[in-house]
């Protein structure tokens, strides 16, 4: 199995709804979207919005769930500023902002807020790696 | 906001338990990995394995959650019939196998498994999109 991501795929209780979300903050969709799925293009890897009960069943798993996921994006910004900034766009399009931007341990500033359907994403501003101008994210060399 | 993701972190229960699981099926994690997190570069974002309790508490979301957690990643594959081999290095590797290879009503061929940690993978191939040298998975233009 390569070391590759190819989607990353939100289970989400209105498609339309978390497909405008999105939009709102400036994302577009693919054409090859539709009312069921939402595909947006970041970088080499397809983001896509679909309902959540097609998604359990097509992984073949029981569709209950609550609580925390586990799991977490994160949008990285080249600018430690744009933390606050992204965060407050993201609050104006109707997110919930879970955690301001703080001084993190490791050096960082981030912040961390959900989708409307509670999807959790970091905002971080991380000096120990660059992004590219594709918007590619790699650590510095050690 | 940019249309960018940079990280992808699972929370997991044994940050060196999914470490190797993920070690096993042939991935390398980067140097800035520790006992406490894992990071394994991938094309243009950095997918990571860090401590389920300490992510949701970075996150201030509480720690509970169980069942499906809404969310699923994909590996796509060049041939259709890699959909398989990779299925069989999971399951040997210790994934659990949650939908065996079949043929997608979208035209495609794909399964599901799950890691250590329930979290669930796709592993597709997709004729309406291409892989290119660097792993990047672009949909064709319609």
């Amino acid at each position: 199995m390569e070391q590759r991501i190819s989607f990353i795929t939100l289970g989400v209780s209105d498609v339309a709804r978390a497909r405008t979300f999105y939009e709102t903050l400036g994302w577009q969709a693919l054409a090859q979207s539709n009312e069921s799925v939402a595909f947006f293009q970041c970088g080499g890897i397809v983001f896509a919005l679909f309902g959540r009960a097609a998604l359990a069943e097509d992984a073949k798993v029981a569709p209950y769930g609550e609580g925390f996921s586990g799991v977490a994006l994160a949008h990285n910004v080249r600018e430690k500023h744009e933390v606050d900034l992204v965060l407050a766009e993201v609050e104006a399009a109707g997110g919930r902002i879970l955690k301001q931007g703080q001084e993190a341990f490791w050096g960082g500033y981030t912040g961390y807020f959900c989708d409307p359907d509670a999807h959790i994403w970091e905002v971080a501003w991380n000096p120990g790696g660059t992004i590219g101008e594709d918007g590619s994210f790699h650590f510095a060399r050690e």
